[in-house]
Order: structure tokens, then C-alpha cells, then sequence
């Protein structure tokens, strides 16, 4: 990848000597940010460009180079870069645009592109991109205006028009970039790529991203965890909404996957993800310049107490912590302050404190053991000496070694106070908010990668048993399997069911019940029924002989008028859930980019009405699966609330285990729902199931698509 | 009001030569806003302050001014007030600080100021502020650095900080204010004066807040819902957490109302809420310069993707659609972009747009009729001619008369551009999710201000039987009301019960059951004992009289043997529910700011485990009633899904509407809950209830704090 971040050799194809062309401004980027190595232009007028004596075709310019852009016509793109691939190119930018994301003409043109480049090794960047910047080495290699200022994060987006604002936005507020990476239509170099590189880029802290869509979900995944373990990637992810979804397919041609299935795997793979823009930058600010927080406990040090209360708001509704000071911390802070300032949390050292007291106060909350980080707020007046106060806050700070972080509200006449904080290392923000944020940004990453390694569990199942009844219903064309079938793939991994059989009259569902003992559940067996609620055919808690034959029959003649051309089999008679099981929902899907979604819910109206539901992507570890279920807002009913008892958590993490097995090992499944599963205090009962299977070309049959060494 | 806001004299005492000392910045301050009228000073060594002679005490000055600024040490401030009245002063602004927020001695200070200023009539601001400012009057009488531009916009706030940033920030992005007001430690005058006086003043359109606890929340609702019909009014409340109200109460020394309580007073007076500092301003911007759309449906036209999908994100968070265009619109627009631009719903004019497509896309989109507001997004790039662009769009505006707003992507050399706009009234925004936010805000307000007239309704009940029967409670020093005394006041309100009766015995229980008919349920009966479920003394689905017997003995031998010292009256045997029935709780507790907060929520799990509740304050019209059962997520549950009947909607606002009656009528009750209240397809039972009594003050009993009269 140095041949395109870092090229000995640049080559301009379709560069121009009109102001405002393409070629024109990526020409003059190029030398205008002090670029070391060579120069080439190829313009089929050939003559001067800016200084650079220009080749009129690849092949008179006959030598290889690291690098080449390309912005030249749709049309002559491929070829230009099929002539650059002979003279032994490494890397090429395609800054054109019209392929994928206008028509079918591009689209295929594209594919081309992208196959020519695999095939021979060459980094493609693009089409339909920007280009990219990197600080370090002075290259600019783009069409953007303006040159970043150095500095210790990357930042790579899908969009170029967010590239050209964010690029705008940061050089007005000061903040550096190690590279900057337009990916536009991503035909090769994709988002996955971008982490593995910058991962590996000792100029880069910190990793900041914008998609809009990620193709290869389970690479993204890869290459995420990886790096997230070294240094914090930090990304928005648009068209998480419906209507933003559609705008999305709209515009980049592709279909997102669905929200839930990313927002997982950010989780999983521990990308912070934000949800606006200023978040990016405002935690881009906080990663870069301070060391990760020891714990959640934030010590707050203010002169007026509004912008106190905010940050104390901002505390409520993240994780972070205002801890109560040590005894000795508020003897000190008593001593120092007049008697009706705040000693507590947040120290409110009224508006009459000065450099001094900031600078005391700052020493004494810093040293208390239970602080693990600091937030300084400074409200200007006209008899404050903000330039002293920043002086006295960075000297104390300097002593007591914690993160800090500095709200300054207001920004006239604080330009030398800001200064002061920059070079101390201090971020410094507009508003109480934006800080806790950040710190709470900081403080969640440090858990997550101080969290203990993550163990996966593999149980023993018999999956050649389930093999063999998916190959059946694959060869008979079902694709929702039928109940037998279906229990025998739930039996065959491991799972246990309900006590059962199949009555074909009343007077067997009758005998079938005294044998399991009352109470039972009737069901209606029909391999053309997959919805049972559709005909009415459950009867549950039925008590007595007398109940149990008039449901069969009910059910039955109910099931026959209502859907005259199904086979009935009869009825399953099935024990009942012990008093005080709860129902739970285990199932998955598979997304199209990041593979099998689990989910989880409890049963009823929690999870079709209150859509109290979590989802994680397979393969599941087992400190995953537990998430899952303590992670769902109805998980004290499982705990037990008011006298109930609680449920065996550890039989639903085995469910759900087996599940992210199950569609790890058949590709074929393409969604599974097991509901309800019946948990008691020491079982989980799978008590009815469905699964949807579909007929998979030769090439994908057994490769499950992920194995647990994959993501560790 | 006028001598406040518009004095045509002013006095400062405790004026200063000394530059920096407040009394200075004071006095300057008057003078270089261009002050018209008389200005005195008072200070005890007299001599020349900043040209005027200054008078060294109150009496030697001996005349009468309309607005007196008090800048002098907290001690003398009393005596000076006094003086001031001797004069015949209209308005007093104190800027000193140390009263009720610092110690008891400034508390009883406070009080001694608002005592003499509301007995003689005087407007007091403060103390602990800022003071104010009325830019068109020219009036700058505060200590704040820096004149605020004109505008049409007001803004005050409770916190002195706040205020010194939010000054200084607007006058940064040309943020104009008609009046600026620092309310301190309001002794008098407070939020509500403030909706009130900027509610009448012609110079405001629109009315920013910020406040941190309100006093007299009643007095408040009464006046925002006044003026919120008039014009917006958006409030900022912090101390909304728990962490946040436990920082504003040390600060403030005013315990907090709950954030429910000011959260439903915000909902039902029409005030507009935001959660951060920055969307103040971003809806003031929309607010002040645009006219409110006609209804939800956005219109976007932009040239790039990426921030297409982040206003659809925007619009799918917010109550903002994205209608599909009529077929001409789509049509017109078809012949006017190239193939593959998207004509659809956000319009991608794609990255060669110029100013000619910007501004026949605004005028085919703005033309088409079902679209109410239109978002333009403008993505910089090299090639743009931006001033050309928003000319284009500014003249297509002025033909289309629809709200309309833009995004301007990146701040570099786009001045012309923004003041381009900013002299069209098109409010700019650099993120596409503050533009779709602040368009819901208008949306959203034109909705409540368009809504019809609440109805209030006056149910028939016998107040005077309630009364009799908090009475004897008080008189025999309850607080928790007996079991029958409960139904007596539910009876009283018109209210149905199940039907029930007390059993002294089994026999007699099962007597009354098979009067009754089965199921019922038994529930112990004991004065001593208000939460049953602690005794686990309910039974529910008793079918036979040997399980009704039974009961009867285990709950009261159970309930003996856990309270020995209880008075076991017997059990009581009600009806049961009928099925298909379902449980809700309505209750409400009193507010210390703004008096009887109501709440709604189904029973069981989803209040107590999911939170689930909604919440409004008394005095509750019809359709806040129907609001507060429509806003629970799990609404769904009463409506009936999979085939559950519907509930009576009507017979829980009922409930709901008495309840609110009670509270009103009772100031004795400090907290009530009917739960569960069990409502089938045609009716609502209270099957169990719970009400907590105070005694009051004499002056208090009787006087219902508020009444539909008063709110409307």
C-alpha cells in the first residue's frame, strides 16, 4: 500500500492546464503540497502543464510508476487502465465518475475495472472518488482544495461531498489529519482495506469513518476487531433509518443491510459508532490528544454552576460517574474556598475565582484516588484572566496525571487560553455536553479493551442428522420445512422439546395426554400450515380428557374450513410449560453483507409490540449470547421480579449458542425462529419452531461462512 | 414594564471609574450602547465616573429614575433598596450576588427585597445577575462584555454563565436579540414575567429560555400557554437527570420539580423543548426568518449523495416525510437532468449541477403541491460557483412562498453565498440533521397551534361525600387511607367497583362468592396493612367454594403470623375481571412546582419493569387524556392485537378525567394510584386503590389550586 499513500512516482492521467478542471486542481494539489518524488502528466495535447512537460498517451510516457489518477472520460477509463497495468503500475486512483452508481453500462464497467485490478495486484482506489491525502509524506493526491494541517487521526468516508466539508470544517478549526481517504464507489479498496492499513500506520492514533453501506460485512468485522484492539475506530454509518436506507440504495446502487445487523457488528468488533458529524470530530479531539480514563468516576471543577448542572445532566444520561470526594479532598477544597462555595462534585468555585483557586482546586480533585478523569469549566467574565487561568489549570494538570478535558464557554477573547490548552494536550470544547461525551466515548472503549478474552463454547450436536432432513426437504422444494422436520434439526443439535406425539383422532390425543399428564397443549399437524395462529390451531392448558377431545376436534374441523386444500395430519399433543416458565424468542436471519443476525426477545407482545429485541451477528461467544438476553429492557422478568423465580439464563445462552452454530454450519437456512422457547428455572424448552431453507449453488454448500478463529 | 426595559432615566449604584470593577463596566456599558436618556451615578467618594459627576449617596442624588442598577456589596443592598423606593424608583435591577444562593443570611436578605419591591410595586430583576439588555431601545444595562446585534429574537436565563456564552456566541455567527435578559436568583420577577412582558412585545417573534428549576410552575403554564399561541417559545431546562437536579439544587438552593412534571407542563402549554444549547439556535434561525409549513412533507434537492441520506436519516427520526412527487414533477424533472440523476425524493442534481439546475429543480419541487418545505443542500466543490447557486435558489424561492431552508456543506469562501441568503431570510445550517430538525420543530408547532380548542368536561360527583370522608381520616390522623374509606371516595367520584363484600369468615366468604358467582378473588382486609402484595394476601381465579374457603384461611392465617400486630378485619371477596379484560394504573402525586401530576400505564411489568407511563398535569382536558393513553408504547395492548377485543378507551379518559377532579379538588392529597383498574370492551372498574392525605395549613384547605379557567 506504500505505492499509493506514500509513491516514489505520480502520474496525472487526463491532467490539465485549465483552472477548475480536475486535472487541473489534483495536478497542482500534488505539487502544491510539496510532493518529493516524480512528476507525470499524459494529456493528449501534450505541451506545458504547470510546469510539467506532458506526455500525450500512457505509452509515450513508457515507464512504470508507483502511482497513477485517473481523470479522464467514463469511457476511455478502462483502457487507459489496461495501458497503465503494461507499463507495471502499482496503484491507481479513478477519480472519474459514471460507473456503478448511474447505469448498467457503468456497473459493468466497473466490474472490469475491479477484476483487472485483482488479477493483477494493483490497488484500485475508486471510482467516483476524491482521492486521497497523506500529511506525513506530502502527498495530495486528490481534487480537494485546501491542505490539512498535520496531525495523528485518518479519516476516510464514502461520500466526497462529507470529504469536502469535513476537509473545510477541520482546517477551520484546527484540527490535523494523517490521511484522508475519499473511497467513492470502493470497487476495490473498500472500508476493510482502509482499517487493515491504517491499523498497521504508526501516524495514525486514532481512526475515523463514514459509509454508507459496508460490503463485505464479515471482512469489516475481521479487520475491525483487529484494530480496535490497537487503536480506537470511530464511525457514522448513514442511512440507519428507513427513508435514509432508501435515499441510500438510491444513490450508491448498492442495498444497505439492515441497520440492526451493523449497529451489531460495530458492537461486536468494538467500533464506536456516533450518530452525527460534530461527534465524530468532537471524539476525534478527545482519542488523539489524552490516555484512556481508569474508570467512569468524572471530578467536575467550575466557576458558575449552570454549565455545572449540564455537565452533571450529561453524567445522568451516560455511563460516566460523579463520584462523592474523599473526606480529606473536602477538608482541602473547605480550607481553600470561601465558605459558600461548592466543595462537592461539581466544585463550583463561584465567580470570583481566579487562576489561584482554579489551580489549587484543580491539584486537590486531581489527587483524589476516586477521580479518574477531570472536567475544567471556565465561564468567562470581563474580570476573569482566562490566559492565567489556562496557564494555572495545564501547570496542575501536568501534576496529576489523569485525562482532563476543558470546557471553555465562549470564545472571545480566549484565543491565547486556547492555545495555551492546545499545546498542553487539553481538548477543549464549546459546551459541557460535548466533553462528557467524549470522556464517556473514551471510558466505554478503555472497558471494552479491557474486557477478558472472549471464549467460545463449541457443543456437541449430531449435524450430520440435520443434514440429512435439510438435503430431504431441499430435494422435495420445500422451503419452510415442516414440523417433524424441524424438530428433528432442533433435536439433532441438542436441544430439548416439549414431551410430544401425534394424535390422528380425539381418543388418541386423549390417551397421548394421560400419558404426559394434564395439562397439555394441542396443536394442529399439517405440513401446509406453517402459521398455526393463522387457523386458530393451539388450545392451551387444557385440564381434562373431556377438553382435550373437544379441542381436537375444533381444532381439526376449524383447520379443514378454513384452508380446504391442507393435508391435516391429526394434532400434536404436547406438555405444558411448568407453572412459571417464561416464553423467549431465539432466532436469526441472514444479512446479506454481515451474514446470520441472532435475536432475541421475550415471547408475546415484548417482542411484537414493544420490539424489545437484541441482535448479534454469529459466531456467538458466550459473554455475547449473555449480553443478549441482559441487554433486552424486559430482562428483570427473567431475573424475577416480585416473588417470581428467576429462569435459567444459562439454558437460554446454550439456545442461543447452538442457534449461531446452526447458522454458522447450514448456509442454507436462510432464517430460523424458535418460539416459544419455555425457560424454567433449570430448562428451555424449545416448544415450537420454524426455518426457512433455500437451494444454494454447488460452490457455497458447506463453507459456513464464519468459524470463531475468524474474528479472534 | 417599561421603566425595566425602555427607562428614560437610569441610576448605577455603585458606579466605578475603576476599569474592570462591575460598577464600571456598568456605566460604560450604558453609555457605548447609545443611550438616550438621563443617566445618574452613586458612588461614596463621588467625584467624575466616565464624564458624569457622580452623587455620593442615594439622597443627595433625590430624584426619582425609572431604573436603578444596584452594584454595591451584598450587606448595604437593603438599605440602598429603601432608598431608592423613598425616591419613587420604577424598576431595580441587582446585580449583586450572595443572597439565597450562599447561606441563610442572603436568604432572608432575598425575601426582605422581594417583600419591599412587591409591596411598593417595584419591577426587581435579580439579585445575582447580569441584568439586561433591549437592543432596539439601546438600552444595555448589564455587565456583559459586548453589544448583541438587533434581532427578533429574545433570549433570558437563569444562569449568569449561560448568558456571558451565549451573548458571546451569537454575536460570532451574527445571531441577533431583541432583549437579553439575566434572570439571577429571581426574587421577583422570574420565567414567567419574562413570557409574559416578551409575549406583548412587539419587537420579539420569537422567545428563547433558559432555566434550571421553575418557581411557580402553575403561574408559568398559564402564561406559556398563553404565549405560545402567539409566538414560539423555546426552553432549555436543565438538571433534567438525577446527577443534574442534585448539581442545580446545590446551586440554585431550590429543590427541582421532576423533570415529568416540567416535561408534561412544556407538552401542554406548547412550549418547545430542546436538550442542548446549540438547537436553541439552530430553531430560533428557522423560527425568526421562516413562515410555518402547512404541513409534514419535505422536499430535498441536493448535489451529492452522502448528505441526502443524512437528511432522510433525519427525516426518518423526526415526524418530517418524504413525499413521493406528483408524476408531472417527476416528469419535469426528468427532462430536465441528465439519466442518471435521481428524480425521486431527495433529487440528486450529482456533482455537475450549476446554478441553473439548482434553481429549475427548487422551482419543479416548490410548484408541486405536495410538498410543504423544501431542504437545499449544497455540496462545495472546486467547480461550483456558489454565489452563482444561491442566487439561483434565492430567486426560485421568492416564487414558490414555501418554507425553505439550506445546508451549506463546508464554511470556505461560501460569504457571499450566506449573505446571500441571509439578506433572502433563508436560514443556512452547516449539517443537514439541524435543518430537518429544526423544520420538525415548526412542523410540529404549527400543528399545536392549529389544533382545536381543548374541551374540558365536568363530571358528575359528590364532593362533598369525599370530603367527609378525608375529613375523618384527618381528624383520626391517617395518611393512609382504609381499604373502605379508598372505595368510598372512588364511589364518591362516580367511579364503578367490582363488586365485593367482607367476609368474617370462610363460610361467609363462600356465601358472598356464590352471590357474586364465580371466579372471584379474596383479598385480606386490614387497615393496618395498604400493600397487600407485602402479606401476599390477594387470591385471584377462585372457581369452587372449597378453594374459596381455603383461601380465606391461609391469607389471614399467613398475615397473622407475618403481622402479629395487625387488625385482621376479615377478607374481602370481589368479582373478577372478566376476560379479555386488561389491568392499567392511574394515579397521580403532587408536584411541589406545578401541583398534581397525572399518570397513565398498563399494569404490572410495563410500569414497574418497563417504565412505561405517561404523564400530564392537572387540571387534564379531554384530549390530553386521550394523549396520555394514545403515548404509552404499549397502546397497542389496549387496542387489541391477534384478535384481543378493543378496550373502552373512552371509560379509562373518564377515569383519568375524575382522577385529575380529585386531584384538584383535594389539596389534602398528596398522592393517589387506582391500580389495578380493570377495563373490558365496555367498561372501567377500580378494583384496588391506594391515596395518601396531609393535613394542611388552614389558608390552604379548600382552595383547589387550579381550574380549567385558569389554564385557558
Amino acid at each position: 500500500m506504500d505505492s499509493l499513500f506514500a509513491p516514489s512516482s505520480i502520474a496525472v492521467i487526463g491532467a490539465s492546464s485549465v483552472p477548475d478542471k480536475i486535472g487541473n486542481t489534483i495536478l497542482t494539489n500534488i505539487i502544491s503540497a510539496g510532493y518529493k518524488g516524480r512528476i507525470y502528466a499524459v494529456n493528449p495535447r501534450g505541451g506545458n502543464i504547470c510546469g510539467i512537460d506532458a506526455f500525450k498517451n500512457i505509452s509515450e510516457m513508457g515507464r512504470s510508476v508507483d502511482l497513477a489518477i485517473i481523470a479522464i472520460p467514463r469511457d476511455a477509463v478502462v483502457e487507459s487502465f489496461r495501458e497503465l497495468l503494461e507499463t507495471g503500475v502499482k496503484s491507481v486512483i479513478v477519480i472519474t465518475a459514471g460507473f456503478k452508481e448511474v447505469d448498467q453500462d457503468g456497473w459493468l464497467l466497473e466490474v472490469e475495472l475491479a477484476r483487472l485490478a485483482e488479477s493483477n495486484g494493483v490497488n484500485l482506489l475508486g471510482p467516483n472518488c476524491l482521492g486521497l491525502i497523506n500529511s506525513a509524506s506530502g502527498v495530495n493526491a486528490s481534487f480537494a482544495t485546501g491542505n490539512p494541517l498535520p496531525g495523528s487521526t485518518a479519516f476516510f468516508s464514502q461520500s466526497g461531498a462529507l470529504c469536502v466539508a469535513v476537509l473545510d470544517w477541520a482546517i477551520g478549526v484546527g484540527l490535523g489529519f494523517s490521511k484522508f481517504i475519499s473511497l467513492g464507489n470502493k470497487a476495490v479498496l473498500d472500508e476493510a482495506s482502509m482499517l487493515e492499513y491504517l491499523g498497521n500506520d504508526p501516524d495514525t492514533k486514532v481512526i475515523l469513518g463514514y459509509v454508507e453501506n459496508v460490503e463485505d460485512g464479515r471482512n469489516f468485522m475481521k479487520q475491525a476487531a483487529r484494530v480496535s484492539m490497537k487503536k480506537p475506530v470511530i464511525m457514522m454509518k448513514a442511512g440507519t433509518t428507513a427513508a435514509g436506507a432508501r435515499a441510500a440504495s438510491s444513490h450508491t446502487g448498492a442495498i444497505a443491510g439492515s441497520d440492526q445487523a451493523c449497529d451489531a457488528a460495530f458492537k461486536q468488533s468494538g467500533v464506536i459508532r456516533v450518530e452525527r458529524l460534530d461527534e465524530l470530530f468532537n471524539l476525534a479531539k478527545a482519542f488523539s490528544l489524552q490516555e484512556l480514563p481508569l474508570g467512569p468516576n468524572l471530578g467536575i471543577v467550575t466557576n458558575a454552576g449552570g454549565p455545572g448542572i449540564l455537565a452533571a445532566d450529561a453524567c445522568g444520561e451516560s455511563g460516566m460517574r460523579m463520584p462523592t470526594f474523599s473526606p480529606s479532598t473536602i477538608g482541602d477544597l473547605q480550607r481553600m474556598l470561601p465558605g459558600y462555595a461548592s466543595v462537592y462534585n461539581p466544585v463550583d468555585l463561584l465567580g470570583d475565582a481566579d487562576a489561584d483557586s482554579y489551580g489549587r482546586a484543580v491539584r486537590i480533585v486531581g489527587h483524589d484516588p476516586v477521580v479518574n478523569s477531570m472536567l475544567i469549566i471556565i465561564a468567562p467574565s470581563s474580570r476573569l484572566d482566562l490566559k492565567g487561568v489556562a496557564q494555572a489549570v495545564v501547570s496542575a494538570v501536568a501534576e496529576v496525571k489523569k485525562p482532563v478535558f476543558c470546557c471553555l464557554m465562549g470564545r472571545k477573547d480566549s484565543e491565547e487560553a486556547r492555545e495555551i490548552f492546545a499545546s498542553a494536550g487539553v481538548p477543549v470544547y464549546d459546551f459541557p455536553k460535548q466533553a462528557v461525551r467524549a470522556m464517556d466515548s473514551m471510558h466505554r472503549y478503555a472497558v471494552w479493551k479491557g474486557r477478558p478474552p472472549r471464549t467460545y463454547r463449541t457443543p456437541q450436536y449430531d449435524m450430520d442428522g440435520a443434514r440429512e432432513v435439510i438435503d430431504a426437504a431441499l430435494r422435495s422444494g420445500r422451503s419452510d420445512l415442516v414440523e417433524f422436520q424441524v424438530r428433528d434439526i432442533v433435536t439433532a443439535y441438542g436441544l430439548p422439546t416439549p414431551e410430544s406425539d401425534l394424535a390422528r383422532s380425539g381418543d388418541e390425543a386423549v390417551k397421548i395426554a394421560e400419558q404426559l399428564g394434564f395439562p397439555v397443549v394441542l396443536k394442529i399437524a399439517s405440513p401446509d400450515i406453517s402459521h398455526k395462529s393463522d387457523v386458530d390451531g393451539v388450545r392451551v392448558g387444557l385440564n381434562t380428557a373431556a377438553e382435550v377431545k373437544a379441542a381436537f376436534w375444533e381444532i381439526t374441523a376449524q383447520t379443514q374450513r378454513l384452508r380446504p386444500d391442507a393435508y391435516i395430519a391429526g394434532c400434536l399433543v404436547q406438555q405444558m410449560a411448568s407453572p412459571g416458565s417464561r416464553e423467549v424468542v431465539i432466532g436469526f436471519r441472514r444479512d446479506d453483507q454481515f451474514g446470520p443476525l441472532l435475536m432475541f426477545g421475550l415471547g408475546g407482545v415484548y417482542v411484537e409490540i414493544l420490539k424489545d429485541i437484541s441482535f448479534r451477528l454469529a459466531p456467538l461467544s458466550v459473554e455475547e449470547a449473555g449480553d443478549m438476553v441482559r441487554e433486552i429492557r424486559s430482562y428483570m422478568l427473567l431475573k424475577g421480579v416480585k416473588g417470581g423465580e428467576p429462569v435459567d439464563l444459562e439454558a437460554i445462552t446454550d439456545v442461543l449458542i447452538r442457534m449461531s452454530c446452526l447458522a454458522d454450519d447450514f448456509p442454507e437456512i436462510y432464517e430460523a425462529e424458535f418460539n416459544p422457547v419455555l425457560v424454567s428455572s433449570d430448562e428451555a424448552l424449545v416448544a415450537d419452531a420454524r426455518l426457512t431453507v433455500v437451494e444454494l449453488p454447488e460452490s457455497i454448500r458447506g463453507a459456513g461462512p464464519g468459524t470463531e478463529d475468524e474474528l479472534e
